[in-house]
């Protein structure tokens, strides 16, 4: 670890991360807590989403006006959203008032009021997100693609659920923060322009002394199917499509990058090109690589007309299949060239590299310097590429369709 | 001007603007060409859309497989867009892949092939980007109301017009790109880790001996009309909202910017706070300052369920009328300190700052550095701001709707 990189974990069992940025005068702030849609209590779906917005309506000294004026006169960016594994509270802004508001975080995740009028807003808010799904049908298909991709309850939808949502009560969520916000487990990551011993006594100062254990009722259940057709009278059909990979944590994790790069990176990408740009069949299409802690898959989406969609689907499975023939010295080159220009220039940005910390920490244990990614980058060999290729062959496809009729899918 | 900032323009009327940025490894580029949708022919709207596809299918002694397959070897990052003014070549990645780069982007600006079988994909790719827009509602209720308020050509759909893309052919775009790629007004502008002289050697070089003006058939109507329903079976009504602004090159910038901080910056702005937060009206409302070259606005939008759209609607006027009353010094205060502190976050992204002194340029004929905006903003005065929201009441409004039925409209 070099003189970048910061991380310890409290007695609490908090984590805080830190990376020092030269030449900006900003700093990023991530706050994870083990409050996600998959620890949401079985019946209370939308308990999460619902509190992340509640905490933020009064903590400690601050009523709900009070603490919104506050950290908007320190000039914080502010973001806080419910995941599939935590809640996560981040903002950015000159690095002297992300330092300044750090107490008051500790306010919002230690010390919320929890209102019973802002519960009523918060719970209509995030039913009205959920009715607004309909206007959004690419959205709504990668809802569903995750939920009959995934086991339950990593598959649920981060937004909740509208019969889960009308059973919360406020009494249910203030049992709930005093079950899932406790430090063990908890990450708090900063990058940009700090002090790493003036970062841990403030935080150690604020959140030292915080203490507990979150509850985890979670029961792991298969998904419903492996295909799923919802019904949308639209002239366009949205197709989503996954498969089983490794998991991030594998020595092989950048091999099955930089063949999803080949499929789906840059402009020269084999989807973009052969069904994009050649083909015109599609307007949007991609493929990516996406990880639970444990759990790898590839997902492609692609938008298209209805009377493209089933061509769009067999070419999409085509170039999926045609991937195990192997990839080309040429292809493999790109793929590194352009993981790397954008881990350059993520590394200049102090919002990416707080949450890529945060990350790293959760999924391996541990902060992955820019120069160890740039070296596991570069040690991929084609020979490496290729074998994998032939040995993970693409295959237990969940594939997802929301438009006015079902595709015709491969058995 | 001090060390960091740069510009020139050569004898043909293209304007190289540069800033170097410390700390960074990465630079990034963006160039503007005068064919935007404005510009478009009358009954050749679209055109531009197109033709910013269609450059970038072989230029130069590259085809079009290799054009893209060598930008992607330089790990460039990039995009392309038609807007109202320009069409927009930009790219990001390692500072020496940049200005590597620069020879093909003159190759795609001044030597694109247009080749014929590359037209028809590129426009087929237009017409399904419209046909799209159904199953995006929210965006279509942005594309409207540009429409209906700005005057024409300035409020036309930069993804073109169906009945004129269908209009086109290769033999148009070819005149097209005669007429209106041309070096004189165009802007080329770099940010990130650089060194002046070289810059301006490399783009000499390639851009230097490039001659013409583009020819500008524009002839300004008025917009067809105030307000306007368009009508959308669903469960979601949106609406936007548009009424006159003045110009960003105005003394009063910063203090119209202001004032529409305190209705809608941050999470304490009042649309927020109130329309939002305390009566759950909306799951999204904004309101922003937007300009043409010549001519600012205040855009407002807000999505709800059907039920309460008539609600949500009043709402948003009746704040919009209330900032008349004015603004308190508080409320100001956490304005200057939001806009401070998102100019100095964008002054370290190397993206931000090459389009925004691009922009500059273009509204303005010149670089505005990071000090002078932090010095206008600090400039505002609470008096200046009350003074002016007085003198300024908001009307004519422009208001369009998208769901399935209309609203009461204020007479």
């Amino acid at each position: 670890m070099s003189d970048r990189y910061f991380q310890h974990t409290f007695p609490n069992g908090l984590t805080l991360l830190a990376e020092k940025m030269a030449g900006v005068q900003s700093a990023a702030m991530t706050l994870l807590v083990n409050a996600g849609v998959s620890t949401d209590p079985v019946d209370r779906c939308g308990s999460a989403t619902v509190l992340s917005d509640l905490v933020l309506r009064g903590a400690g000294a601050r009523d709900s006006r009070q603490l919104t004026d506050y950290l908007d006169s320190l000039g914080l960016q502010r973001s806080s959203s419910a995941g599939v594994h935590h809640s996560r509270f981040g903002c950015a802004a000159l690095a002297t008032k992300v330092m300044t508001g750090l107490a008051t975080y500790a306010d919002i995740v230690r010390r919320p009021h929890l209102p019973e009028a802002g519960f009523d807003a918060a719970r209509d808010l995030a039913l009205q997100g959920l009715a607004g799904l309909d206007d959004e049908p690419r959205q709504k298909l990668l809802i569903k693609l995750r939920e009959w991709h995934f086991p339950s309850p990593y598959g649920r939808n981060t937004m909740g659920r509208k019969e889960d949502l009308e059973k919360l009560t406020i009494d249910l969520m203030k049992v709930d923060h005093t079950d899932r916000y406790q430090p063990h487990g908890a990450i708090l990551a900063v990058a940009g322009n700090i002090d790493f011993a003036t970062l841990k006594s403030e935080v150690e100062k604020y959140f030292g002394d915080w203490s507990g254990r979150p509850t985890e009722p979670v029961k792991v259940m298969p998904p419903p199917g492996r295909t799923h057709h919802e019904d949308q009278q639209s002239e366009q059909t949205h197709i989503g499509l996954a498969y089983p990979s490794i998991p991030e944590t594998s020595d092989d994790y950048y091999v099955v990058r930089m063949a999803t790069e080949v499929l789906s990176g840059g402009m020269s990408g084999r989807l973009f090109t052969e069904i994009r740009e050649k083909r015109a069949l599609v307007y949007s299409v991609w493929a990516g690589y996406t990880a639970l802690k444990d759990q790898g898959s590839i997902m492609a989406y692609a938008g298209t007309s209805n009377d493209r969609a089933q061509a769009t689907l067999d070419c999409l499975l085509s170039e999926i299949h045609r991937l195990s023939d192997g990839v080309t010295q040429p292809e493999l080159d790109r793929a590194k060239i352009g993981l790397k220009a954008s881990t350059i220039m993520q590394g200049e940005s102090t919002s990416s590299r707080c949450g890529s910390i945060a990350h790293d920490f959760f999924v391996r244990g541990r902060i992955r310097t820019l120069d160890e990614i740039k070296n596991a980058i570069d040690a991929v060999t084609l020979d490496r590429v290729n074998d994998f290729l032939k040995k993970h062959l693409p295959g237990n496809f969940t594939i997802v369709t929301v438009g006015p009729k079902p595709l015709n899918l491969p058995t």
